[in-house]
C-alpha cells in the first residue's frame, strides 16, 4: 500500500507545479499532445492498440456495487464493431457504495487526495493510446485528435482541476493561533483547526463527444475536494470513461482506500438513471456536459445539488476587416471543419457586412467572402485521407440529420459532401455546410445546430453584427467567439461587446491557434456568464463549491517565553 | 474628485493587511471596538449622539431614484420615539438605475471597487457612536453591543469581505502571455486578458436584529466583485442600512460613479418588495438573513440568481464533563443571556447525560446542573443595570410570545423574568427561561425557539447526546456548537460529531470567548454544510459567484531577442 500521503510526496513536485501555472496562466502542459515514439516509447502506440483491441466484444472488468446484469450501447462512427458490454448499475447501491466509502477519504486531506489524483493522472496518460482508440471509436474523433483532446488535453484539464481543488482547499490554513489583546491582563487565547469536508455524493454525467475532456475537470475537483464520485457515461460513449474509473478505482484500492469513491453508472438508453441520481437527496453536487434541454432540467430538479452544466449555444464570429484574408480563411474554414464541427466551441454564426469586408486582398463582397470560405474549405478536405483526419466522423444520427436539413435551406454556399476513407470504409464521414442566411433569419441562427453547419449571415454594418452577437449570446448561450478586425476601434468595441455577453473572445485568428481549441492553465472554457454554462473550467468558483471549511476552537495557554 | 484608483493607493497598506489577515486567520482587527474617549475621541460620543437625535422624527436624508411617497415602520425596542420616515422604493425603478450605474463600475477594476469599498467603511467607522444609537434602538442591543457588533466588528466584517472578494477576483492574473513550443518553428505566441464582471444586480436583504453585521459582508462582496447593490432592510432596522447606504452613495459619488451603484429599498411592512426584487430577472445575487421560510423560498424561486441565506437552527451544546465548573457555568450563562439570546448564534439545546456530568466540584445531577446553571444567570442578571447592559431589549412582539410560551411549559428551571431599567423606563427587558425537557421531547426542542429561551435536555448519555447533536443539527441546521468534556475521545468523538453535522465547534469555553461570538478574520460564520446557511462569512465560496473573469487573446510578436 501507498498512502494517500505518500503519494502526495510522490507528486508533489507536479502539483506545486501545477498550481503554479494554474496562478500564472501561460503556457504549461504536464502531458505531452504528440503520440510521437520519441516522447511515449517505441512500443506504446502498438501495446495501446492490442489493450484496446482485446476489450471488443468481451465484459469489460470493472466491479459496479450493485450491479445487476450487463449492457452494450455503443457503436463505433468508424463502423468497426464494438461489443464491449458493462455491468449495469443500481443508482441508490451506488450512492450508499460512494457515502459508505467517504469517511476515510475525508481524513485522508486535501494533499492526500490530491496526490491520489495525481497518480490516477499519471496512469491516465500511461495508458494514452489504448484511450485514444476509444475515444476514436465513440466519438468519432479522428485518432490524432482522440489522442490530443481525449488524452493529454484531457490529462492537462484534469491535472488543472486538481491544482485549483487543492489550491482552493488549503488557502484556509489548517490550523491558526488565535491571541487577543486584553487591557491590563493577559491576551486571549484560542487554537483554531480547519478542516475540509466534502459537500457529499458527486455525479459527473458524460457527453458522447468529449467522454474525457469534459468529465475529468468535474471528477477531479470533486475527488480532491473530498466527494466520492458516480461517474454517469452517455450510453454512446462508456468506454473511455470505463476504463478511467477502472484506473480510479484501482489507484484508490492500492492507496487503502474504497475504491468505491469512484463508480461507473451505465444504463440501457431511456433508463433515466442520471435524473435519478441527479436528484436523489444524498447527490450533492453534478457536474453535466450535454444538451440545454436536459441541463436546464437539472439546474431546474437537483435542487439539493450545486450544479455545473455545459450546454448549447451560438458561437458567433464577427468578421469585420483583416490583414491577413488567407490566414482568416484558413483558420476559419479549419475551425469549422475539425472533428466536423462536433465540438461545443465550433464557430456556427459568422456576422459578415451586407456590404462586404475590407481586406489585404482588396475589398470582398459577402458574395466573394462565402465563395471564398467555400474554396477554403475543398482546398482543406480536398485529399479524402488529409480530410477524415481534420473532419473525424459523424457521431450520432442527430448530426447527420441536422446536415440534411440544413442542406435543403436555400442559399447553401458550401454544401456537405461525403468522404470516403480507406482504413474504415464504414465511417461516416462528411464536410461542413455552410448557408447563407441574413440577420432577419434569426428563427433559423439562433438555435443550435450542433454538428458541421455553420451560416454566413449578412448584417447592416459591424456595429450591427456586434448587437446580433450580444443579443443571440445574451439569450442563447456561446461558449467561443471571435472577431476579425483592423479597426482598434472595432475590437475594442469587440471586447466591450463580449465582455456584455459574457464569453471569451479570440481576436484575429489567423494562424496555428483555433477559436474552438482552449488551453488547460491558460484558456478558460466556458464563463457561467451566458447561459451556455454555469462555470468555468476550472476556476475557483469551479470548485469552492464543493467543500466546506468546519472550524473548530479551544483556550490555549500562552505560549512559554524565551529567557535569554 | 477621487478616482477609484486614487482611493485604492490611499487604502492600499489597509486592504493589503487585511487579505493577509483574511489568509492567515489569527488575530486581526481594523477597526477597536471600545467606544471608550482614549480610542475615537473625546468629542465622538456626544456627537454621535447628537447626529442621531438629529434624524429623529424626520424624513432621512437619502436619494432614492423612482421613490414615490414616504414610510416610517421602526419602533425603539427600548421605548423611545423613533419617527423617521424614508422614501418609499419603486423596485423596478431601482433595478433599473442599478444597471444603469453598472458599467463604469466595471471599469473601474477590482482595485478601484476595493479602493471605493474601504473609503467607504472608514467612513462608517466615523459614523460609529451614531450608528451605534441607530442599531440600538432598531435592535434593541445594549448601546455597548451595538457599538460593537453593529459597529467596530460589522466593520471588520466587512472589510474582511472586501479582503476575500479582492484577493478572489485578482487571482487570475489580468494579463498573460502564452507560448507553445512548436517542432522546427517559432513558438505559437498570445497575449491574453482576464477581466472581471460581476453577474449582475445584487439584492441584500437585511434582519432586524443585526441590520449591518448581517448585511455588510454580502453587500461588500457584490460591490468590491462590480455589481450594484439594492439594501433591502428589514422594516424594524431601516436607519442604521439607511445610514450605511447614505455613505456608500457620498463616496461613490465622490469617486465619479454613479451613486445608485448602492440604493436603499424601503418598504410598508407587507409590500413583498424582498420577494419582487429577489426574483426579478436582472436581479442575479441574493443576500439574505433572516426566517428559514423566507429563506427556503428565496432559494426555491429567485432561481435565475445565486443566493446566500442565513437561516434558523438549532444551536447545541454537549455538556460531557469540566474542570472549570464555575467558568462553565459563567461562560454558558452569559451565551444565553447576551442580548436576550437574540443571536442566530445563541445555544438553544443543551445536551446534559441523565446521569449527570463529573466537574472539578464533584459529580453533579442533571437536577443540580439546571439549578446551577439558574443560580448563575441569577448571578449574572442580579443588578438590574447590569442585567439592561448585557440583555439589551426585546426586539419584538415574536420574540416575547415565545417566551410567554415557553414559560407555560413543564418544568421550567430558570423562569424568564421583568426587568426595569432606570435610562429607558419603557423598554421591554426580560431574563432568559431555561425549560427541562427529555431527549424524547423532540417535537420541542427541533424547532428553533429565537430568542431568550433554552432548554436542558437529558440524554442517555454523552454517546446519546452526540447522536442528537448529529440528527437534529443536519435535519435543521446550526451556526454554532460547543462541547464541555475533560476526556480527549469525548471531545475527538465530538469533532468528528460536529464535522458531520456540518457545524463549526467550540470547546471548553470557560473564559471570556464566547460561542455565540466570532472573530472576523479568524473565524468563518456559518458553513454551507447544514440548512442554517448556504454559505460561511466569509470564504471563498462567499465571493466566488458574484463575478465571471472574461478573456481575449490575440497573436502578439515573438519579444525583441537581446543582443550581448
Amino acid at each position: 500500500m501507498t498512502t494517500p500521503t505518500e503519494l502526495y510526496e510522490t507528486h508533489r513536485e507536479l502539483l506545486d507545479r501545477a498550481v503554479q501555472a494554474a496562478h500564472e496562466r501561460d503556457y504549461w502542459s504536464a502531458f505531452p499532445e504528440s503520440p510521437s515514439k520519441s516522447v511515449y516509447g517505441e512500443d506504446a502506440a502498438p501495446a495501446g492498440e492490442r489493450a484496446f483491441t482485446a476489450l471488443l466484444g468481451k465484459q469489460f472488468p470493472i466491479d459496479v456495487p450493485g450491479a445487476v446484469g450487463t449492457v452494450s450501447t455503443e457503436r463505433s462512427p468508424f463502423g468497426i464493431e464494438l461489443g464491449v458490454s458493462y455491468p449495469k448499475a443500481d443508482p441508490l447501491a451506488l450512492v450508499a457504495a460512494a457515502r459508505a466509502a467517504t469517511p476515510a477519504w475525508r481524513a485522508a486531506g486535501p494533499e492526500g487526495r490530491a496526490g491520489v489524483a495525481a497518480e490516477i493522472i499519471k496512469r491516465i496518460n500511461a495508458r494514452s493510446f489504448e484511450l485514444a482508440h476509444a475515444v476514436q471509436h465513440t466519438t468519432g474523433q479522428a485518432f490524432v485528435m482522440a489522442f490530443q483532446a481525449g488524452g493529454a488535453h484531457a490529462q492537462d484539464r484534469a491535472l488543472e482541476a486538481v491544482a485549483y481543488a487543492l489550491a482552493a482547499s488549503t488557502r484556509m490554513p489548517a490550523g491558526a493561533t488565535w491571541a487577543k489583546p486584553q487591557r491590563g491582563t493577559d491576551p486571549l487565547r484560542l487554537a483554531k483547526t480547519t478542516t475540509v469536508v466534502g459537500r457529499g455524493v458527486a455525479l459527473v454525467i458524460g457527453c458522447t463527444t468529449f467522454p474525457t475532456w469534459n468529465s475529468y475537470p468535474g471528477l477531479f475537483a470533486s475527488l480532491v475536494t473530498g466527494n466520492p464520485v458516480i461517474v454517469k457515461p452517455h450510453p454512446g460513449a462508456v468506454l473511455p470513461l470505463a476504463i478511467s474509473v477502472q484506473i480510479c478505482r484501482e489507484v484508490l484500492a492500492e492507496a487503502g482506500q474504497n475504491p468505491d469513491l469512484v463508480t461507473l453508472a451505465v444504463e440501457q438508453p431511456g433508463d433515466g438513471i442520471a435524473a435519478t441520481l441527479a436528484t436523489h437527496p444524498d447527490v450533492r453536487i453534478v457536474d453535466f456536459t450535454g444538451s440545454s434541454e436536459f441541463g436546464n432540467w437539472l439546474e431546474a430538479n437537483a435542487r439539493q445539488a450545486v450544479v455545473y452544466t455545459e450546454k448549447s449555444g451560438l458561437n458567433t464570429v464577427v468578421v469585420d476587416s483583416t490583414d491577413d484574408y488567407r490566414g482568416l480563411l484558413r483558420n476559419l474554414s479549419f475551425s469549422l471543419s475539425l472533428y466536423s464541427g462536433q465540438m461545443c466551441t465550433t464557430p456556427q454564426n459568422l456576422l459578415v457586412p451586407r456590404d462586404g469586408i475590407e481586406t489585404d486582398a482588396g475589398h470582398k463582397s459577402a458574395d466573394e467572402f462565402g465563395a471564398d470560405l467555400a474554396a477554403a474549405l475543398d482546398k482543406l478536405l480536398g485529399d479524402p485521407k488529409r480530410a477524415a483526419g481534420t473532419l473525424g466522423a459523424i457521431v450520432n444520427d442527430g448530426v447527420r440529420g441536422r446536415l440534411a436539413e440544413a442542406g435543403d435551406l436555400p442559399s447553401v454556399v458550401h454544401p456537405s459532401a461525403e468522404v470516403a476513407e480507406e482504413q474504415f470504409p464504414n465511417a461516416t464521414i462528411r464536410t461542413p455546410v455552410v448557408v447563407r442566411l441574413d440577420a432577419a433569419d434569426e428563427k433559423t441562427y439562433t438555435r443550435e445546430w450542433f454538428g458541421p453547419v455553420s451560416f454566413l449571415i449578412t448584417t447592416d454594418s459591424t456595429r450591427h453584427s456586434l448587437e446580433i452577437f450580444v443579443e443571440t449570446v445574451r439569450a442563447h448561450g456561446a461558449l467561443t467567439a471571435a472577431v476579425y478586425s483592423t479597426s482598434p476601434e472595432v475590437l475594442a468595441a469587440a471586447r466591450e461587446a463580449a465582455l456584455d455577453a459574457g464569453v471569451h473572445l479570440s481576436e484575429n485568428l489567423t494562424g496555428g491557434v483555433f477559436v474552438n481549441q482552449t488551453a488547460a492553465f491558460s484558456d478558460l472554457h466556458g464563463t457561467g456568464a451566458n447561459p451556455a454554462a454555469t462555470a468555468s473550467l476550472t476556476d475557483d468558483y469551479f470548485v469552492t463549491g464543493r467543500f466546506f471549511a468546519l472550524q473548530s476552537r479551544h483556550h490555549v495557554p500562552a505560549p512559554e517565553e524565551s529567557h535569554a
